[in-house]
């Protein structure tokens, strides 16, 4: 019955978190300039696939080696018979089992190296090419991402460490950060984005329902990003614990979202949905790394410092010229940062030390290997669409198929 | 088991419900004129997030008064050291509940009073200020909802009395309905509405594929709505009552639809779309108040009568001047009162005379709390935006944004 | 235990599946053109609340025969005393059932009678009449569907004979392609969709954000779609059972996704992103006739082939100048016969000459059967719209109301 009720968790959260997939299209796509659109839906669902594909190919053997938690048969080659090997322990053997370690493990971890690579989309959006952009996702999300995640969650050095991480605010949303921001410093600024004096010319998203719609998708995807990450829910106490992160996951989106809600009022004196929007994010962000220990009031608050944080950075970003279109870095890089420092706040057991090593090391390595598969990618193929084409917009120059065609663009 | 059962209901039930913010977002984005658009958006996700944080802060404790139903150390001042203890008993304690009293409830219960607060904000969209309508919210979910909430799923008088509301057709639709009925009258018709000679204007919505969007999503939070009402599911007779649940909830929808599909065919010779979508949203909260005792047929046809109410009452409010953008006034006042009054029809149990006296209560005490609520506002900072900025619309005079900056309007 | 896991399957699949309604409506309003979306999302909307109520009337209790699988007092005309019969067994006798036969099995049943009716809204897109079409719905869900679905899940002749069809490759994805296929060839291609030349003139869909979270919503969906296909859930077997399946339905979509972005790259020098929508869902039909028994290299590659033949199927159709304005034809009529074909390649039960019986005898009751219905509709009302109707558009025309009325139409 507990592998029964793991499983389900598993499912249950694994489909939530795969519909943050459409939350993240719809959050970019609503982001983005209508010229863009198209190419934008076209890296969303093409980012998914690829993750899908190659994290079963290679990804999820590198992040749990056989032996320990690995499912048989999943990593094989490419052609050989290990490939028609099915996932999942027979029926038989998944009674020893304590936690689930059938198709419902890896369906799930899947979500989580997809979640990573949607991260990485958004920031680069509007100038970036399709093919290159996608070649990054295969070595993101067969090497990069499970190299890392190993060292938390496949058992690895960080774990042994005590370094703490529930859901994965380093693990995955820091990684995608960092990603992003290796990227969008080797890609540059869109253009027009900084003019000739060098202040920022805002550039308003096309379509701030669609936007809107996806910060809500992904606030439903995260109860299954979060609370699935119990990993169990066949006891009383996990399930208690699962209500927990529940909880505390919504009220720190909402403690998100007020924050930026009043900060934006104060600062400029009319409040800013995309920052609202983007403090949901954040909240949900900054909570990730440890949802179970804080109580409704202190997840509240660790979100509210994720709200704050966003509505400081992306002016800090533009400060840079550093052009992330959606707020991604803001998002999921600096409020993943400090969603796992905050972790020492609530839960006795985590080391300030133990989570700024952690922090520093998977930063590190993921600068450094994004920014080897970037530079190559822009030596060998080139990563930019021509300045031509990016005024044009991605669309009609790469696509050929405009996204809204029929309305007037002012 | 049982308690592992009955956390997950609240669970899955609750983020269904959850989505119904998404619901009531889009399906009044797509009502709205796209000049309003921001605002609207800026509404759903701040109305929700306050709701989020005032519940918790004070009104579940109002509504379930600590020892009886209450979760300790959720209300004990805002900045006391109570506010940092977890929500959720803890798991060895949790094995003597019979019901699941920890985060899961709270989860659930949250959910539900953040759909009232969603119901008023439709009905005075596009001419109310943000943030005397977010002051509101905060009452309305902090101190209105809870304490006629607590009459009767708090063990007061009105479930003394024998009230039956099984999911809220008077507790949350009605409530949400008197409080946007009495914000309409205070606050007064969009300009333009009703010409000099009397008439009123169509003012169509800007974007019908959100709304049909947001009216589905409803109709999927429905079913945790309603389903998750049955409070447990860990026994074989109260999941055959879940999914016995789940039917009716459905067909009273479909219900709705298609009695207001065929209705404003035969009135108007054309079928109207957003009468259907209202139709099914009608045959829902018809169903709410007893989703369990009828029959697919009975519950079918107390949908259709909510589709046919719909019908009739939104040019019936429209003659008195009401200015309800979105119908939810129709939608969630009349037919919580519909389908508080049908349960007499299927559920033995049930007193006529009981049921109209507690929607008699409810509404008068719902009015007059509001009303006051209103009132004050009204004097204190004014509720409605200037008339030019009004005509401008909210998202260009209030929030600075468009919604849809790039397409030009017609 | 095992009674109520099941049920938890039924329940949690069935409001998946219930959510692809809401896919279908999103995938076919972005595909349509501007001025036909208001028609469609009416289609939609109302096709589902009809196969609620019909299937509900007269399809389930055809379907399943009373004394085996059926649930009594479902049909019993639609005045008598059985309608007020509530679905459910009792709680007590629900012991005795080894399925789910209680509620929870009609509203998963019911959803999949209803999937089938979306499939053939797409395809018929901006030209058919609505009443024509909803009585042609009717006469599917009630009559049509049932009684081909009870041969293979009723326990009829196909089942007895060996066919397998795990989720519908056949039962439900083709059937609803053929009466697609029937009613585009009775109906005739829209004004302009082929020119005099005797060249087919694309005609862009106007949404395609729309489109592309219709079909994320209905690769969501997808996951009740064939996991709920198990019926179980309550043993370690069926839940890893359950687990594999997830994961190959969303391997077999991106295998689809990808197949199609690398053809349409190759063939067409530019990917096509509705190319890639489409393949993403022939992947998902493809792999409905049996997600549980290929491996995850293996799913991946019969979704790829799906995505392939679509790629071709497209403009195959327009070849012969059949008209399907969203793809429907190709995805769910060409994938679902090679899905259940591909049935052969990894279980070692099925038999390819039953397989392609079953295909055939399908296919040929449903050509003929809803041939038959779209001949006498023509005969008696008819079924397209006038020629200056469908130049002006459906939504002025036939329901006086645009779905973007405030944008401008380039």
């Amino acid at each position: 019955m507990v592998f029964i009720m793991n499983s389900l968790l598993f499912l249950v959260g694994g489909f939530l978190v795969f519909f943050m997939a459409a939350g993240f299209a719809m959050l970019e796509g609503g982001l983005v300039r209508s010229k863009n659109v198209t190419m934008q839906m076209t890296k969303n669902i093409a980012l998914f696939s690829l993750a899908s594909i190659f994290y079963y190919l290679i990804g999820y053997n590198l992040m749990y080696p056989l032996g320990t938690w690995a499912v048989e048969g999943v990593f094989s080659g490419v052609w050989g018979p290990g490939v028609l090997e099915a996932v999942g322990v027979t029926a038989d053997a998944a009674d020893d089992y304590s936690y689930a370690t059938t198709g419902s493990d890896f369906f799930f971890q899947l979500m989580f190296c997809a979640a990573t690579a949607s991260i990485v989309s958004g920031a680069l959006a509007e100038r970036i090419k399709l093919w290159p952009f996608l070649a990054f996702t295969i070595v993101l999300t067969a090497v990069i991402y499970p190299i890392q995640a190993s060292w938390k969650w496949g058992g690895g050095f960080l774990d042994a460490m005590g370094f703490l991480d529930f859901a994965g605010s380093t693990v995955v949303h820091s990684v995608g950060g960092w990603a992003a921001l290796v990227g969008a410093l080797i890609l540059g600024p869109r253009i027009g984005k900084y003019n000739k004096e060098g202040r920022t010319v805002p550039i308003p998203g096309s379509n701030l329902t669609l936007a809107t719609l996806g910060t809500f998708i992904l606030w439903l995807g995260w109860f299954g990003f979060n609370g699935g990450s119990q990993l169990a829910m066949g006891t009383v106490g996990d399930v208690a614990d699962v209500s927990r992160i529940f909880a505390n996951t919504n009220t720190a989106a909402a403690g998100g979202a007020i924050a930026a809600l009043i900060l934006t009022q104060l600062l400029y004196k009319k409040p800013d949905l995309t920052m609202v929007l983007n403090g949901a994010l954040a909240g949900l962000v900054s909570i990730t790394a440890e949802p179970l220990t804080p109580s409704l009031g202190a997840a509240t608050l660790i979100g509210a410092v994720g709200g704050v944080i966003v509505v400081f950075a992306v002016p800090f970003l533009d400060k840079l010229k550093i052009d992330d279109v959606v707020g991604a870095i803001p998002v999921h890089l600096f409020c993943g940062i400090w969603g796992t420092i905050a972790v020492v706040l609530t839960n006795g057991d985590a080391s300030l030390g133990t989570q700024l090593y952690s922090i520093f090391v998977v930063g590190a390595f993921t600068v450094i290997a994004s920014g080897i598969v970037w530079f190559i990618l822009k030596a060998v193929v080139g990563i930019r669409v021509s300045e031509e084409d990016e005024i044009r917009g991605l669309d009609m120059s790469e696509m050929g198929m405009e996204a809204y065609p029929e309305f007037s663009k002012g």
